[in-house]
């Protein structure tokens, strides 16, 4: 098996619902180092997974949606907690809409929310 | 399938019995960077693996026990050598023993020893 | 001149404000990776230039202050912008009046604000 | 499932054949930081995945056959692209072809082109 | 004293003459994670050091005259060693020339060529 | 001001006496990752600060006279507590014993005692 990462980042504000986040409950931010891992079992035509400079510009462009905000604000979260884990998800699926018929055969986000904590999300494609 | 990793540190003298261990069957010491990855298939209510604060003071108490020690003087490892790959078993299943029956669905501990070496055990739970 | 460095880690919401920072003006946030240093121009008898435990307590007390929070709403940033730069030197500034007399000969702060950016502030104690 | 991984480096010229590379089909070149991983189900007597002194002498030799090269003129791979994805299977082939009949269950080499890119191949052995 | 840091990257071929380079005399390449630290005494208006996106833009725009191409074609080079260090100075010298009366007192630019090498040129401004 | 910098690591057993230790008071050891850097104002003939490759041997024989023991046993640290900033220092003094007269103008020892902890020793030369 074959795989690609790309690593960008995203910067946000929010706060989550629930005891268990102690200090976390009130509103504060983060900066999430994302890699982007794309999976393959054979290389394409070109000798690659995927195309590095379009999975960029796609990654970029799912960040866009989220970054420079207060996520409490966007009504597409207004259900759920943005936990490191959900939003590894969220942006997983959206890569995920984008790469769909491509060839690809997984996904795998994580995102670095500091120097000594992380979390992913892997899924099939 | 979700994950979350915590880091930890860990500070041990050692020494290890074979030949093939060359300079390192005397005593000497190590640093060991821990990453514990917790994995889940799906997400609790809260939208968490696990609670990370909780996580990282059960991963802080399971380094404590070995710690600024000698593991050459201690009866549990009489019979083993206590390299990278072992101390990753250990960590491993002491924190298995800890988070069983909470939803979790598997465990994998790394430890890094240098810049340029590290060893993981993955299991499930 | 010997040096001693810890690292730790703030989570906050802000928004800046000015053209020049874009997308940025919006309520967003930001995790800094912290590096604590602290320079001394000979060790004291310990063999060390600040004990490390303490320096580390300290520098979670300050960071405590600041963390988990917005920081628009502070009454103590009304009148400045909370960069990067700015906030190093808030950093710093709290850890001089905590470690003066100790025999330090200066301090620097550094906030990494992602993989790719990060600003210091260096001063004499 | 154990796992030991070293990392050594390796640094060669090369150009890509496709438009999908746009600017890199011009000659440059890269460094690659090169993560080997070595996995066994069980340890050996030793407690052990590999020789950790051994697989670095071996990694080196593998990478040494690459290095201080210009890739375009090297006959074994006229006929495909050198992409980082196709330079770790070469690596991992390479490094299988050395350690068959050792007790591993399967190898993983990453190779990292950048701060913000790596690809890896993982295979069975 | 305040600094900003940003970082991006290069990729180049290039050979380099004298025995002292021994299999680096061979046509060979690397990638330059490149690491620019701008100085200033004081905060500007806005409380910042320089603005990081236009740093980021420049900084690119000058890697951009390097990168992808073999350095050894270049006649700008053709009577220097394309060396790491004297790299750190051609990028440090360029980046000078764009950011000249802006209240910035000095520049440091710092060239990492695999994890275990590194090189810096500092300048005043 | 040109530098340049080359990592390497070191595996020590030791103890430290005076109760600002803690549990650091106890038989334990450390991982060192070491970043020795070397200060030239102007490049020599070929366009370098040092010959890195020799540097590596330098800096591996300096390391290799402290790894893999107890440095407790060692009659030369008999005097002294093998603090992370007083080991910086003989590391440093060791190499400006072998560079002296090459027309470098500065060195400093990094040792890295952990992912959050680190200690400097700067020197002329």
């Amino acid at each position: 098996m074959f795989s690609v990462t790309i690593r960008d980042h995203l910067m946000i504000a929010h706060s989550l619902r629930g005891e268990v986040f102690g200090p976390a409950q009130r509103l504060h931010g983060a900066t999430y180092v994302v890699d982007a891992t794309f999976r393959r079992e054979t290389l394409d035509a070109d000798g690659i997974v995927v195309d590095i400079g379009r999975a960029g510009e796609v990654l970029r462009a799912v960040l866009g949606e989220l970054g420079y905000r207060n996520l409490d604000d966007e009504a597409e979260f207004a259900e759920m907690n943005t936990t490191t884990e959900a939003l590894a998800r969220v942006i997983a699926d959206r890569l995920a809409d984008r790469f769909r018929g491509e060839g690809l055969d997984g996904l795998v986000v994580t995102l670095h929310e500091s120097h000594v904590a992380w979390a992913s999300y892997e899924r099939p494609l």
